[in-house]
């Protein structure tokens, strides 16, 4: 009795969250400080103070009837605005609060689009390795995801496959930068050319394709790498932002989505997204933590925790001989599996209590996903589990 | 470029939300206190002392990256529990947290159990007037919302109608009581005959048939009238509940499901659920309001003064000729319209700056949803307009 889409993926289930109930069953025999995981991308720095403060500013100064009542569904105007000033300062552009549906983080916000723009039988491109969710989200309207194959020196787009895969029925190509799961951050050079490919086959087929930007990592790059603002170079795009890694608050899903006016079909897009937005079960973004937002744009996590994790890891990894792209952005790395089999790999790595995810589920064999958003002590402890993972994989 | 479904979903969009708008329109030509607003179900009542209470408790108490991190997709455990527990104490029950689901309030609620049992072309039999977003919910999945007319008599099931409309495609039975639009509340004669139709057609057409009880206004009733709980009366049933009004918080978008131990595939639905609730981009229900529920699960918001409101709008508009069914739950009343066509008659009305629903919207011609959850000003101030209205189309 269960449907046939949910009986499939159910199936099919996410490796990531499996491997989190793994953690919490070798926890409980093991003691979570003699376990390793590195499965999850659940922050582990502390949301910054603002948040506290806002909360308790709005709960003692405006009316609990409209701080916790239903706001339209796109957002409370007043939000809304807030955060199109927040991104024409910071990034030189003329949003207005008519670009910015406020939603339940990125993946609501993804997800509003789809509904919005997709057609069963549409074709949305991503570019592996690429956050295994995306697959699921476009099954949904009936779609296929189109892969990209990785190109795995780099991380960067490989552009000779990605021009070869764009055809009539490409209704947007779907872009994470920082990346989820392999931390790099695309140049400003690659999103130009990506753009580029999309304009000459826009006109090649007289077809009209969204680029949608995923960017819950934005905030997160170290080594004073830009991240170079999507909008500014395509006019069909889409901007899903989350708050959930910059102010470290994943589990209230609060984020938004910009659309650029000069984006096709502009004006019927953004009561599109509005009415999506509430037929998809969302209603509004939950009210609190929309009033929280202007209060805390401006703040980020400490992100140098991150950042001493991701340089000791990566050192060590690359010194015990595995080989990996070093990630500039986010707080994950990916690094090849010594053996081709990563789903093996990461089942023996378990014997040393360390949860990896195999990256299989993120479209790209032969790697695994480390999340070091965890302790520091977390880094340092499993350093001999890796030691020992090396001695027996790696010759 | 816009998907067919939303081109379509926009261009018939919501008569309530739309009346909403004209509301924020007509009060800044004529003044808020001189329009009288009955468009829409946003509480009145300020949220129980106890919520705001919790909120700081929790900020002050508990480490922040659990209070604001991810939650398994079902639910924080603990919540889960309590929602079990108190469900179980107040209606005799015997469910564990692992018959619930927390959930971005009912609307997710409804939306996640349809993922996980429609395929397309199934059949969903709801009752008329019956809330405008079921058959959108519905039509996300391929499948026909089938409408029993309303009995207009007592509002109560048209039996007659409803055992025709049983087929081999009816996967589910989507009830609403206490009721909106029209206020009515079942009675456990009614609910057991329900239960009864369902049973024989299962058993004639050798399938399962799930009942879906949508059940946000459950806690708004007068009259010192029951609420039977519907979980005990049929094996496959789905309860889908919300804080929005018992709390006065439809903002924070924070509710639950319970599902039937009992129920066909059990045990593969509530992995189907908990998937569904990721996939369909909730991810989890909010995690700070997940963690106030159980501080404030016995708490309710004071509903005397909707009472009140109920009372003197329903004598008023009886004493001027208008017919209604005397609602005796939620806070809507349901009158007919004195002309036929209902649409042109909340026109007529919005002329006396009086926003009305016509019920068309709610499957039920010839009648106007009118939401008394606003101030009682409000309700006096409008009695003039009424009395007006009445002058002129009621002979």
């Amino acid at each position: 009795m269960i449907s046939d889409e949910m009986t499939r993926l159910v199936s099919g289930s996410s490796a990531i969250r499996a491997m989190f109930e793994e953690g919490i069953r070798l926890a409980s025999i093991y003691g979570a400080e003699n376990v390793y995981d590195y499965s999850l991308g659940n922050p582990s720095v502390e949301p910054p103070k603002e948040v506290k403060e806002a909360i308790i500013k709005l709960l003692d100064t405006e009316d609990p009837n409209f701080l916790h009542g239903y706001t339209p569904n796109s957002g409370y105007p007043d939000v809304r605005k807030a955060v199109a000033e927040h991104t024409n300062k910071k990034f030189g552009t003329n949003f207005t609060l008519d670009n910015v549906v406020m939603t339940n983080g990125a993946a609501a916000a993804l997800n509003i689009i789809f509904k919005s723009i997709l057609n069963p039988g549409d074709e949305v491109i991503t570019f592996a390795p690429f956050f295994t969710e995306y697959r699921n989200y476009v099954s949904t309207y009936g779609c296929n995801l189109v892969v990209v194959p990785a190109n795995i020196e780099t991380f960067e787009v490989n552009f000779e496959e990605f021009e070869k895969l764009v055809t009539p029925k490409t209704k947007a190509v779907l872009m994470n930068t920082p990346n989820n799961p392999s931390g790099a951050v695309y140049s400003e050079e690659t999103i130009k050319k990506i753009a580029a490919v999309m304009e000459s086959k826009q006109e090649e087929f007289g077809t009209d394709i969204y680029l949608i930007s995923d960017e819950p990592y934005r905030e997160l790059v170290y080594e004073d790498i830009e991240v170079p603002y999507v909008s500014k170079y395509y006019k069909n795009t889409f901007v899903a932002y989350s708050f959930s890694k910059s102010l470290s608050l994943p589990g209230e899903r609060i984020g938004y989505l910009i659309a650029n006016t000069e984006m096709k079909d502009f004006e019927q897009m953004m009561p599109a997204l509005n009415v999506a937005n509430r037929v998809a079960g969302f209603v509004n973004a939950n009210s609190l933590f929309q009033r929280v937002i202007p209060y805390c744009m401006d703040c980020k996590v400490d992100i140098e925790v991150y950042n001493r994790n991701r340089i000791d890891l990566y050192n060590k990894l690359t010194e015990l001989g595995f080989k990996c792209v070093k990630p500039v952005g986010a707080f994950y790395m990916f690094p090849q599996t010594p053996i081709e089999d990563d789903v093996a790999f990461c089942n023996a790595a378990k014997e040393y209590n360390l949860l990896l995810v195999p990256g299989s589920g993120f479209g790209c064999k032969g790697h695994m996903r480390l999340s070091y958003c965890v302790s520091h002590d977390t880094i340092v402890n499993s350093f001999p589990a890796f030691e020992k993972l090396a001695a027996k994989f790696i010759k």
